[in-house]
């Protein structure tokens, strides 16, 4: 790896070694994020204020640096671990929080935690929708560099729909705005969405305004068992038909219930162990949740073999255990995870859900698959040991036909995880050689030198390759 | 002004004289937008597939023929006018509709007309939000050009919010799409978003997928009377402290509801006339529109000098006369409109108002101004005599100072009419250098021959040096 000894003696005698550090083991923690592909920087900055980004890049974009910027490094794509090495840009001291109660808005920097943002949002009866499951660790300037979701984004939308304004700086380290704190704007290009879901690699965003909701009056948790997938499924498209619109509306398979089950000793529902699962929370005015209510129950009863609402918050988590505690689990049915959070339409569901049960017998590997019905956005588990051979290739085989059928059914590769590394062998799959040249052009446009985390998207990186960190992350699923 | 002939003769014998028109009624017809500054372009051209524009695009960019893609033309920045000659891309034959209902989705192509979109999606129980004044006239194409807005976008937000994916072709006629039909989408650089409000100069779009939203089953109208603007302005910003989200909150200052007073011949408010008026619309279930009904009355009995409620659509129709009758009106105070779209903050709305009543005095010049208070978005009408040298020169004086003044207060120079001629002399005022550096970047990275409405956003325009095609368009206010 080529190395950049001058340029960070240059930028430790601009900003100091507080900022500059080069030390081994903050060098190690910062060289993967949550995919634990590895990659060693040669020296990770920390700055203290905005401005001194825009001495990093100009110093950077002088020598050519590569520049990865992270935040608190929960990517599961390998968009935060530095490929090319150069620094690491990390901006999780960038934390400020400011509530603006009568617009609405939040004003953060890139380093502030989600649910932070969340929590004070909600002190002042206003409501931030996006919540990746790793809300607890994750920063919005993650958050907006790969456009992330959640549970809410059918009702409410992805990080995106939440963005009002971004100020950060070119990668020459010219300091930008684009947008401005108000719901709408047309005055020039649209660099604002162009930035978001970009992966660092157009720009740095140091911080954003997000638009607000009025915190829902009313929420309401339902558990629904079924039989199977596709009774599940269809039970969910009647409901969609029906225009009932859950804030949240959680699957879980046979395979994901069974590892959640076995993670807390007791069936999701007496005498109906490894049945399918739907998990809905539908959130609104008082008396707007009271007349759903008679809807949905009436609904399950129809549909579900079983159900159970929860009648307070406390019963409300309970009822979350079950989602919560799959993703972990399954790991006992494999040391590895091709861990794909493909998207789909919804006419394509139901056979989406008949293919799956095929790529699982023809790959002989177990695919625990959960997500996101209100959007379309699957988490499909590709299970395999590692040290077999057999089981990998199966797995990179069963990887492939999984994302080409997801194309071909007219959904997308990613809905909120990324490129990064581990989606680009199929970035060409989603994308005709036209899209993916226009892509670049935009790329080399506003990053002539490539240094904003190079290595990334375009350039092809089997994942299933590399070797992986031994090391259990905070926010690793238990 | 540049010849294409041979590129024309060509492209006629490739498309036809049908798709390929170059008689003077047609050309002169397609010589102007809204803004009525008019520039003959060489040939009109008007496909019936969208393969054709593929054609169009690889002939253009061959032989570098400026290229203006053209709905209706209802625009009022001169985004639409040809300025450069060239040939005029004519997308009204490509009008397609198609509503998934379940997905709850409308596919649609680029000619469309949105009130069209609207009926055809309330047929099926969906509701499509942004409404342009001209929703009878413009196309779904030029709304996603320019980003439009409407009365609806505070609460559900403009053109963007509702864009699912597009498709359409580079300048170099090779087809491209962006986004999947899917509420999800985080593969590779944003390009959707990106053509989004970029007024036709860096693709082609010829087809969309929107996302629609149940249509709500009860909406409540209730018309407002203030002394003054200041007042009106602080009882609205009570309202929203409140956390009321009306769906339409409309504003017109006294000078505005006198013009509509004056072609109605009767007062808004019998023995209250030229008192500034709100227009507030309510939307949703109907126990969450009755539960909110109460809490606005009382809020307008305690900060307005009259309201009037709608106890049936008929009643909500006549409210709506005095705002639709005031931008015609208007025209008894001039003959000559700088219209401006200004985008404001909140926090910012009581110092504008202050500002404009200084702006009046200063200027000498009257300045009706109304708008959409839920998303600080407000039409600021600099009425002049086009003959008067000094109030030409009053009114060009007046536009700088609001423009810098918006700016200022953290607003935007164009909330949904875009940039296009009329508001080139901002662009500047809007953006630091390195940012408009970064849009021309993209652009040249898009379209290096530079072939798609050149002419527009980047150069400066002073267009009220221009004169103006007398002529009555359909969409003009009566």
């Amino acid at each position: 790896m080529k190395s950049f000894a001058a340029a960070t003696r240059e930028l430790k005698r601009r900003l100091g070694a507080r900022v500059v550090l080069t030390d081994e083991q903050t060098r190690f923690a910062s060289s993967f994020d949550g995919s634990k592909i590895s990659f060693l920087p040669e020296a990770v900055i920390k700055p203290r204020k905005e401005d001194e980004i825009g001495v990093v890049l100009e110093i950077a974009n002088k020598h050519r640096v590569p520049v990865t910027t992270r935040g608190r490094g929960t990517s599961l794509t390998g968009s935060g671990s530095p490929i090319r090495g150069g620094w690491v840009l990390d901006l999780l001291a960038l934390n400020r929080i400011r509530i603006d109660p009568e617009a609405g808005m939040a004003h953060v920097q890139a380093g502030a935690k989600v649910a932070d943002i969340q929590r004070a949002a909600a002190d002042q009866g206003w409501f931030y929708p996006p919540d990746p499951s790793s809300k607890e660790y994750c920063t919005i300037g993650g958050n907006i560099a790969c456009n992330a979701g959640g549970m809410h984004g059918g009702k409410y939308g992805v990080t995106r729909d939440f963005v009002v304004s971004l100020r950060g700086f070119l990668p020459t380290g010219e300091p930008v705005s684009w947008g401005t704190a108000t719901k709408k704007f047309s005055a020039g290009f649209n660099l604002r969405d162009l930035w978001i879901g970009s992966e660092g690699m157009l720009g740095v965003v140091t911080g954003a305004v997000l638009k607000l909701i009025p915190q829902p009056a009313a929420r309401w948790t339902l558990l629904t068992a079924f039989p199977d997938e596709l009774t599940a499924i269809k039970a969910v498209l009647a409901l969609f038909r029906a225009r009932v619109q859950p804030a949240i509306c959680e699957f879980l398979d046979r395979e994901s219930v069974l590892c959640a089950e076995r993670v807390t000793g007791q069936p999701v529902f007496p005498g109906q162990a490894g049945r399918a699962v739907i998990l809905l929370e539908f959130a609104g005015g008082v008396s707007e949740v009271d007349d759903l209510k008679l809807d949905v129950l009436a609904w399950a009863r129809e549909h579900a073999s079983a159900h159970r609402e929860a009648r307070d918050r406390n019963e409300a988590e309970q009822l979350w255990t079950v989602r919560r505690k799959c993703s972990g689990a399954m790991f006992e049915l494999g040391d590895a995870k091709l861990n794909e959070d493909i998207v789909l339409p919804m006419q394509s569901y139901t056979k989406f859900v008949r293919f799956l049960a095929k790529l699982r017998r023809s790959s002989g590997l177990p695919i625990p698959t959960f997500g996101h019905l209100g959007d379309g956005n699957l988490h499909v588990n590709i299970m395999y040991h590692r040290a077999s051979a057999d089981e990998t290739r199966a797995a990179e085989i069963a990887v492939q036909q999984l994302m080409e059928t997801v194309v071909a059914l007219g959904g997308a590769i990613s809905g909120e995880h990324g490129i990064g590394l581990a989606k680009s062998p199929f970035l060409r799959v989603q994308h005709r050689p036209a899209e993916v040249k226009a892509m670049q052009a935009v790329k080399r446009a506003l990053d002539p030198r490539g240094i904003l985390n190079p290595g990334k998207m375009f350039d092809v990186v089997r994942v299933w390759k590399y070797p992986r960190v031994q090391i259990q992350l905070p926010w690793d699923h238990k």
